[in-house]
């Protein structure tokens, strides 16, 4: 009996070496999406993230399915495991806005920082998030907190021209990277966590 | 007289053999930069650019010297030997006007594309690069054209948050990457040359 839960360990061992050979080998992903996103449906994504799988009905929407900028970059997002740093001047999108939910109610540790000016905007998601029990914090700054950038698991960048609104994801032009090279990644992650002491509520002032 | 010429030939062909080498050993250009960046003096960089060099006398204002974000910015920019493309939602920079114009003084092949609805604002430079005699190309659409990314020698991607804005560099959380991975490079380029042609004068409607 000794022998078999050693032989399991040692198939365990392997397999864990396996896969991290494996995550170390699969190249650095390295993408670039233009906006506007052509219309498609991304329900059938999102429930799938739900945990909802294929038993959820079909969407009777008459959008396209298939993938478009969009999915793209709501599938990037879906992927985080966890942690989701979020750094917006604006964000009203609905759908990336159930993203970050999902991702939430999922475990991953998710942070946002925005635009005090952009937040209380009607459309806004942020007051969502919030009431979800998602931590934001924002600026108290004359000028804009204008990134707009998100890292996932600390592994991967999204950052570019698009804020994160209905209105940029379908009539802006715009550009998305999508970036797992270490040097450009590190920066954004020690930017973040700059701002996100700076913006501590202790700091607020309230005049 | 020949074996001297073939020799003056030789040594020629090694020398450019070698700065080729040189020059495909030369790491590629990875670059974060942050804003606001921090206050400098960037009258040196633009007179010496301008090939005034150390005859110009010094300049009077009271701003450090020394290297900001604003001052990588403008050095990156002004590396273009050949071509330059910009394309940004607003442009109202003095110091960033100036560079553009500078390099298209010194021949390099300068095109920007910009927003209708912010080019004529206020303090906007694009007239000034239009009447210095710079290709300049705009929308007609509903949504905005809000890249704002610049492509130096078909080699160099240079995007971000930023609007090239004096507001932005002085004020706002901003983000600017400097690439030289032809992955990045190659699309923002391919978008270039797809809304320069789109853009086209002769598209245009008059209503």
């Amino acid at each position: 009996r000794a022998g078999l839960a050693l032989a399991a360990a040692a198939a365990a061992a392997v397999l864990a070496l396996a896969l991290a050979a494996w995550r170390r080998r699969r190249p650095p992903v390295r993408e670039v999406l233009f906006f506007p996103s052509r219309p498609s449906c991304t329900e059938a994504l999102l429930a799938e993230a739900a945990g909802l799988g294929t038993t959820a009905r079909p969407c009777p929407c008459p959008l396209p399915r298939g993938d478009s900028s969009l999915s793209r970059l709501l599938r990037h997002l879906l992927s985080a495991r966890r942690s989701l740093e979020i750094c917006l001047f604006a964000f009203s999108s609905p759908q990336l806005g159930r993203a970050v939910q999902l991702l939430h109610r999922r475990g991953v540790r998710v942070r946002v920082v925005t635009d005090a000016q952009y937040m209380g905007l009607p459309g806004s998601q942020i007051g969502l998030l919030r009431h979800a029990g998602i931590q934001v914090r924002h600026d108290q700054e004359d000028g804009y907190m204008h990134h707009k950038f998100a890292v996932v698991d600390r592994r991967m960048l999204i950052t570019g021209s698009l804020n994160w609104t209905t209105q940029a994801i379908q009539n802006n032009r715009e550009n998305v990277l999508v970036v797992e090279d270490a040097e450009y990644v590190k920066p954004f992650l020690d930017e973040f966590e700059r701002i996100w002491e700076e913006y501590n509520p202790i700091n607020y002032r309230f005049f």
